[in-house]
């Protein structure tokens, strides 16, 4: 591919070096919704499929603490709230950004999983031709759906963020993901059939 | 465009509710260049031109108390290494990713600014076909540069992050953005003549 006159070791980071690849325990069904989506971009990631990251939680930080010969200790923070959605990445060239949920409930999944600013957000994504959707999973179902943020946003604007989305809706509109493989959130599979056209 | 069968209070968020128009102070030269970036996304954002936010710092959580009667307040916790770079949003369907940068040098630019992993996520972005650069501004020339972080990887390639990007190199291979009007860092217009073919 490329020489690289001045030694070997200025290609350690550009060249194959993948991200270990996660272990997905199957036996632990209870396994965390986030934890499940992280690993499925850490899968994605590795093997070059596309590059989707968490956005880290924003902080203000207050007061911050500079101790002699260690490290910047922060001493006064507090959680904000995201004016975005949690995930934003790349896939072939298309902007993907998404939110993920999960929730109890057995036959309606509540608004108030998503405020105000990341409808607003979503709306804006999709104004600009990005893909946005949220991935919705019924924990005690154990059943996920991928859902386009246009629909959701039409539920909002008929309904508001107090009431549920109903799953015959969720059913109707979105794409059930079955988790039972590798990566264990295959979303990408629904944006290749319904979005790229593919199959 | 839509009925609202349940009252304004729902249209608020979604429709036409602008960010509020951030003032660009033209006298102040010195402005933080980060700053700057910001008001220019602002200003993206509120024109709907395109939605590219500041992803947040990482922070490592340790302590968190939950005061009665009050929000959570953390109470140690540390800064993480970004793992990607600052900026990332949609424009136009594309996927955009960029790190903006400043130095004090006049006539190169140190590789020391981006670390190993800022460039290994540089790399898999342009892989996946997104758009990926960094925004160079030299504060003491006041000059500002947009270089794709194709040229940015191949010299680190060939030289390493010891080195420094010497500014024939950034002219050559990148392209001038003026800084004189609103927004004040309209980086959108290199994409639009040299990624997206307009005139």
């Amino acid at each position: 591919m490329i020489n690289y006159p001045n030694g070997i070791r200025r290609q350690r980071i550009l060249e194959n070096k993948k991200p270990a690849e996660k272990k997905v325990n199957f036996a632990n069904r209870g396994m965390n919704f986030e934890t499940e989506i992280n690993a499925s971009n850490d899968y994605y990631l590795s093997r070059k499929i596309a590059v989707v990251h968490k956005r880290p939680t924003p902080i203000q930080i207050v007061k911050v603490d500079y101790p002699k010969r260690s490290k910047a200790k922060i001493t006064e923070a507090y959680f904000r709230q995201a004016s975005t959605t949690d995930y934003s990445g790349v896939y072939q060239g298309k902007y993907l950004d998404f939110e993920a949920k999960e929730s109890k409930q057995k036959t309606m999944f509540p608004m108030k999983n998503f405020h105000d600013h990341q409808l607003e957000h979503m709306d804006q994504v999709l104004r600009q031709g990005g893909i946005s959707f949220v991935l919705l999973h019924f924990s005690a179902l154990y059943e996920t759906y991928f859902l386009d943020s246009k629909f959701l946003i039409d539920y909002y604007k008929e309904h508001g963020t107090n009431k549920s989305l109903p799953i015959k809706y969720i059913k109707r509109h979105g794409h059930q993901i079955e988790m039972s493989g590798i990566p264990r959130v295959p979303y990408l599979e629904v944006i290749n059939k319904y979005y790229l056209g593919e199959k």
